[in-house]
């Protein structure tokens, strides 16, 4: 397999996670989305991804986009260790947590929303900046709440295994605190994350650790 | 089964379109947005949902949140007709044009961004109107190029059937319709779009059928 990916995003950062949790080896790829003006929008990465963002995997010369699209192939395709429960309900708890994350959080923090805000709205980097926290620390906020309220998070998001949930969960921490965003008000994220990042599969993947890394 | 939705939500349309593909009656929960401050931020709401978003469905008092999650949860509990295809790469293929509306384009014009947008960053309606259009029409650039390129589509995104990636579309198309965008450059997705409106599972899930349409 081969994954299009940019150390800093935290889509390409969950697929490194799966990868790593199911011991698949790969190829990485690097895509810089800040050099050469963003290398994403170069026309043959844009036959491979029309949308210009990372990750793209490629296995057996299929060409697979979106994050989540791409686990739950790695779900089917690799079962072991499973990346989700057992039973349908289970299974709507772990993909809603990696949904939060990745339709309530990420997108509006994303690169290109972020140069829009600046470039076109005319915002400055403190209005940029508290835009960065407030979406994460809302979002946070819930899914804290939402945690503790399930009665299912051990170790990690369900139970004490890891799932899809984490592989979500993980890349949005590290942003979080790379903005230095007060984290006390989340303590069970934080145990999640801290506990998390003690296993290779997530250390490995982790944005420090990749080939591209600056 | 019952549903918490708003007529005019992108996310609770998904969900709609199915349950009716599915032909599983559900109680319609109306949950207004914009009235009373928001009446997804009422209390006894949010402990169902603590993203005080819509939707949440409640199926033998299981609650669940995410219209993809909740998604994949009637295609695993009714899997007829099945609105995934049947091979795992066929599926990843429909799962991430149903994330490239959910991921890419529908969370940066959500209801609470553009809140913000207003209120915190002080955009005015002509900036936060080109913000919405922005980023359908960027969305809709990538994926109809995706499509085509894909040779994947018939009647729908995937083949002559109606999928999740379809359920996901053709409310995204309600909202460029809505905002009076230029479809002209999408002829696929304008094409799918008319198409599924003739079935009666996309008509009745649409905002103007709903209880609470206004």
């Amino acid at each position: 397999m081969k994954l299009y990916s940019y150390f800093r995003s935290s889509a390409a950062y969950r697929v490194r996670i799966a990868l790593n949790l199911k011991k698949l080896p790969y190829e990485y790829l690097p895509v810089h989305l800040l050099r050469n003006g963003g290398e994403q929008h170069a026309s043959a990465y844009r036959e491979l991804n029309h949308d210009a963002v990372v990750p793209t995997l490629i296995d057996n010369g299929n060409v697979l986009q979106q994050s989540i699209a791409i686990i739950e192939y790695l779900e089917e395709t690799h079962p072991q260790p499973p990346l989700l429960p057992g039973t349908p309900v289970e299974r709507a708890f772990v993909r809603g947590v990696a949904l939060q994350v990745a339709c309530e959080i990420h997108p509006v923090n994303n690169l290109r929303v972020l140069k829009y805000l600046k470039r076109t709205v005319g915002a400055n980097d403190e209005v940029k900046d508290a835009w960065y926290r407030h979406w994460i620390t809302s979002g946070f906020t819930a899914l804290e709440e939402h945690l503790v309220a399930s009665r299912r998070s051990g170790a990690f998001c369900f139970g004490d295994t890891p799932t899809m949930a984490d592989a979500c969960l993980i890349p949005q921490v590290f942003n979080a605190d790379r903005f230095k965003i007060d984290m006390s008000a989340f303590p069970t994220i934080r145990r999640i994350n801290d506990h998390a990042m003690q296993l290779s599969a997530f250390a490995d993947a982790a944005p420090g650790t990749q080939p591209d890394s600056e």
